[in-house]
């Protein structure tokens, strides 16, 4: 067995390895949520007074991952498609090994999904919570981008061309927020879908009931178990036990890839503004990172890498997830079992992402001079829209931009400058002064509302954090 | 052009066709709402001023999708990659035909992205109230059910195989609260997501200024002509731009797969529940529905296979769009384009299932009688849980189990019943009396709490709807 | 019923709207295909003596697609979930019409499942022989670039960075190898995949046994009536009937979504190379192509935007169809009638991709110049590679490659270049001439086997074709 | 470090736990199969004399997967966003400690991707086999319950509703045919798919040649290097360099994906055939497989559930792998990151699932007894298409059906057989002997043509084989 203690350790998942999601998500961190779990649901019972307190504790004292050969239990839940049945039988030989009697108490009235889907959202609830932070180290990192460039000039670019300028600290605001509206999506998902899982095995806690005392009313015993359970693993409450309602794993998985894509588009433009060729954005440099094994030369976008990569991959998972919601009956064989891993998986690239974009943001290496030199590269073409704009009045707006367009491409092709070639235009002779048409291609004197949409941003992000 | 005109009517798409959804999503209803938008766009400037209200009219009168060709646009837009262009020159033309002057003022100081990026959402706005309707009547419809059925007893199934017992009340109180669940995602998109889309070339609205006064100040101007075109359009104000931050398109579309989603849920209990062995639904009868091209005596449940259909549809298109979030720069070259199709797709499919669903939970059909027949086919064993906690006092929990089980299996493969297994096996001889046998393996004394928690999600739902 | 002719008009489809590939896919082709095969039904059956041949031509004449109401048939296809029974109905009542008789031999043992789906493989194979010409058009193209640039330096990138000189010739044989590889592997679907359906209700063809003689020898009367089927439609025979075998179905899917991959390689190659700071490559110029509704500079790389925008909707839709394998039973509710709108988009997709893609690459703009200019830009350090290695006999490879990372270091951040760098490294004075440095550096000087390579790539090709 | 040796071990993942191809794909496997790849390439460029053959033994004396930290390279290739940066390394100082002049001769030329993707490759030619001798046992199985089942009656269902009689052996007949597909499929793949990668930095191989002779002829050397690298690792020898042409990753991703879907047709057919209620097929037994956590009595179908969850979780993976074609420039950053996880994952998905698969099939329990018993549940309403059929002679076939509908209502709702009611129809008054409609609605004289088609695909397989 030993040789399996190792299978994964992280080797193709540079997106995610050693980041504080993955260490919450072992396995062995599946099985201390299964196990604990588990003495939840017996202390809930001893609350109620259905399970003896005793019991408690020698349960809790067996209920301990580091006990468990991890391998084994993987290997043995093949037997029955998921890993609670031989985790309950070896907690039931521990906890026989020191009081028999209290081994009666363990996983009582339960069932497998009970315990996995509760030990699922309780990790959840930690993984969202750190990628929450990590989010708001990001947008916190993206607020203040957008701040301290709020007037620095840069080329906007559509369908990879330059368009008309804009500001860096515009963009900046922009990544914000599209990770802020990620950040509130994960927040009520946290708030609506992570609750408890307890049903037993069809979903009418008639196992629960059956092991509590022979005249117990369902109307008072059951809310109060489920009120109880939930104050032991720390998550909320939910309406009706949810095996066959899998809202909660597809809204966690959809808002997952939210966030990771929130964080790509952020990648994706540091990757296109720190080629070659544009150099404007730069990653922060570290010891040892972005090195090449053949090119001594290479400063390689790692983290923007990482990020895009975590992106693409969480996508497709999240969508496979929507699959799992045609649930048959009261537990279906298939769907239920294809939810953890692929879920599990969005967590550490959700979380993956989230760390490399803090550092990324962070530490991000903005170049205004290089912003400034390819701004001015098409010698005022970016700013076509302005010229036609500027001269509709005189001319009509279909002339104007007639004659916009034609200048345009003269200056492309030609040895001409872009307002040499308006001013050479017949339809503005006389009408227009040169030095108007040199002021008029100046892409300095358009950047729109650039300012005023980044301190837009700046008011709202203040009123929300009150 | 005209064999084009009819290039698709829906003949692959029984699952949404002829739906309400159907008809707010016609490439004409498109047509007609980037029409509506330039108007508003128009009259937002000249509520601030900047567009002469002569001219409002002009083009108000002008935006009429049904005077457009619409096969030629299609075809036009191929070669800008997008609809809006050859849209705009068609208004253009149309306007100039009235009035030469008005035709400056169609699309002043927009881009495309404004224009088809708003007109999806005042479609998608549109289309969630719809789908919101038909959500609510299956709810609705799901929890009359559930009252009704209350306390209708079943076989509650897991993994295929007969569980323990339950009743039709939980089960269709478990549609319910999928159906719920989705419902209050899809008010959220529709709250948050929703907005118009007001940002000129490079999202900085540099046209809408540069159109404006010579000195007219973004601070103030910008929000006002924003509040101004959303008052318009009846869409709710953005922080920024969100060219390249496509939360709401992807957050619309998961929302609309959960939905989706949900509905399965019920259509695949409903069609496993129909099949000719187990016969305890069947789909509402309709003239001339379900009927077969081979063979008479067939009711297919065709509205939970149209269901199903769009459930197994919208996810991965749901998850493909997650992709589009990695957009470039200020706008991308391929990832906006790629949305278009897909998410009128998810609205389509979440429409026509919602319609769907709605007319099958309203007319659905339970056999209280099969279900009881079904529940006792067994001969008790759906009840091997109850016997084996009723055993454990005596026994201990694991030779309660043990005893169990082999009288299941002694009564599964041999002639003698459950209890009477029981009563032979010699761990119990003289501990149970007989009467008590018998009882323990009724199944209608199993129901757990599945009234409560019936009772629990109907009083939940009052509280909802206050 | 009007209004819905014009349901879908290819408006918000620029990627396929007007290709071969829509015309050949709309609802009325779809309609003439199903017609076809009923026709191709009674032929082969009055082949085989079991129907007379006069019924054959009333039914034939009859068989008209232009002649029913799509959007009727289409809407009335909710009723049965697929859109086969309302039109036998039709057929059958026109048939009826011209002769009474000849109406009972329509659709004469047959069921929905067969004419579907054979209709589908007989539209499948004439779009897929498009396809190829068009994937046929590429490669050659991409050859004949390979062919005219084998030898034309430019940067090669790698992580967004440049790493070392490649040659356009390279890049242009890279695409071809993908685009071959995908005709490939579409043309193995052609030829294994697109075969009949001919089951009937449930695959044992018993319908059709049933109408034919009562002494008919299934052994001898089934291979003729499955040869004389696929003889009429001109396709290929299956093995067993595949309504439950869904093979073909999901190998086109992803056949398709490849090709398209093969030619978004492409378009994503363009567009980075055309951004306004590389400009190496640009697309074809077209009269009124790739303007933008605000900037009259503008000359977006729309082909490639449509490409991309392809390829970035088949692979979900490719990977979803994956999930109609799980059909259920003889014939599954929901999983079969999901196969058919996403089958055809990617029909559509791939096809106008790669209609697309022959457009730009026969019509690709290629700047050595700028090639040239922008491989100069790192003064060399795109070949600190080449350095390392030449320095490595000298100093052994671990210190070359520290000796020449801080080189470039230096070069990359201060005044002096690369190859005065290296020469004022202590480990190397005195053991290279200067001369050797300068020409160490020089990018012309390391274009590995990128020649090579073509002339490979270009001798496959001859010997393929062959 | 020591805790994350045990990161993942399956536990989560019952569909591969414990399988070959998992034991082929652990993190070490991976590890060690990039060493095999550095020796090879030093074995080959060894072969052509430009390594000494020293050097080759010291390497491979080094390149022991298991003398390496593995936890510590995962981690350190987040730096590099790759493993095989720091694997060189490790290498590189494991060599020098032996024979310092040896380290020179280590990854000589190479960059990361030709050695990752290699042995990616190599793995997955490993994994292919092996998946592939588990195709075959589920074919050779299947084709054996065809062949004994030829003749074995039972209900034919479509859309979950009994339709016409087939055979059992026609099922199973049609499980072969797609599991052999599936199966050729892969074969395709092993053959135009699984080759060496080899083109350093950027696909020129300018770094084997910058380590080669001065004057090294590529035309000569690059062919001989090559193959004798294709030599070493035991793969094929591609065109060109495949470092932006992903069409191995994609086509292995969906060969895998269609030979778990096919694998899950048989598992659905199996789950649903298992329901308590039908019990026509049943799991082999194994002790302690399918037990529940909860309930004694149950026999989950296990293998099954595992089959479906990998069908239902491979299908997105391949789809998502799909979107890695687009790879920017001469190697991405991010898509080709994005492949690893899932790819790997899609593999041992179809691993699992053809291991389970050939268990369940080869000891797959028929019930003959019970199949016929739910044929005949219908009191012969299940050939209605058979009596309407024979009805049409008489009565012309829409009068037929009519008549055999109307029959076939009134016994499914009434106290009378269908025999009876058809009887009592006034249109076949003196038409029809009472005992020919008796034989008419026995189904086993409906069985058509399924036992011709068994032997049709049992002569197809022996030719195959042959």
């Amino acid at each position: 067995m030993a040789a399996f203690d190792e299978l994964d350790s992280g080797l193709l998942a540079p997106a995610w390895v050693g980041t504080r999601v993955e260490a919450l998500t072992t396995d062995r961190a599946f099985l201390q949520a299964m196990l604990d779990v588990e003495v939840a649901l017996t202390r809930a019972q001893a609350r109620l007074g259905t399970v003896p307190g005793s019991a408690v504790d020698t349960i809790a004292a067996a209920a301990v991952a580091a006990d468990f050969d991890l391998r084994e239990l993987a290997v043995a839940a093949r037997a029955s498609a998921n890993p609670v049945v031989a985790m309950v039988e070896g907690l039931v030989a521990r906890v026989a090994a020191a009081d028999p009697a209290a081994a009666d108490f363990v996983h009582r009235g339960s069932t497998s999904q009970d315990v996995l889907d509760t030990a699922f959202m309780l990790i959840a609830s930690r993984c969202v919570r750190v990628i929450g932070d990590d989010l708001a180290r990001v947008a916190a990192a993206a607020a203040a981008l957008a701040a301290e460039h709020r007037d620095t000039p840069m080329a906007g670019r559509t369908l990879a061309q330059h368009a008309v300028p804009v500001t860096f600290g515009l963009k900046a605001a922009g990544w914000w927020q599209g990770v802020n509206r990620a950040a509130l999506g994960l927040r009520r998902v946290a708030d609506v879908d992570l609750v408890v899982q307890l049903g037993g095995a069809a979903g009418t806690l008639a196992g629960y009931l059956a092991y509590a005392a022979e005249d117990v009313d369902p109307d008072d015993y059951v809310p109060r178990l489920l009120e109880a359970f939930a104050a032991e693993v720390g998550l909320a409450v939910p309406v009706l036990p949810w095996h066959t309602d899998r809202t909660s794993v597809v809204e966690l998985g959809w808002a997952l890839a939210t966030a990771t894509g929130a964080l790509g588009k952020i990648a994706i433009d540091v990757r296109a503004l720190s080629r070659t060729e544009i150099g404007e954005l730069a990653e922060p440099a570290a010891e040892g990172r972005g090195g090449s094994s053949a090119m001594p030369q290479k400063r390689n976008p790692v983290l923007s890498a990482l990020i895009i990569a975590a992106a693409q991959q969480i996508g497709p998972l999240a969508g496979g997830l929507s699959q799992v919601m045609l649930a048959d009956d009261e537990r279906p064989a298939g769907a239920w079992h294809a939810e953890w891993q692929p879920l599990r998986e969005c967590l550490r690239l959700a979380g993956g992402a989230a760390r490399a974009a803090a550092e990324l943001v962070e530490g991000l290496r903005v170049d205004p001079g290089r912003m400034r030199a390819n701004l001015d590269l098409t010698g005022g073409l970016i700013v076509a829209e302005r010229v036609a704009a500027a001269l509709t009045p005189l001319l009509g707006k279909a002339a104007a931009k007639r004659v916009t367009a034609r200048a345009a491409t003269a200056a492309a092709t030609g040895g001409r400058g872009f307002a040499a070639e308006l001013a050479a235009a017949g339809e503005l002779a006389g009408k227009v002064p040169a030095g108007l048409l040199d002021s008029l291609v100046d892409p300095l004197r358009y950047p729109g509302a650039a300012g005023t949409l980044v301190d837009r941003a700046l008011a709202h992000r203040r009123v929300e954090k009150r």
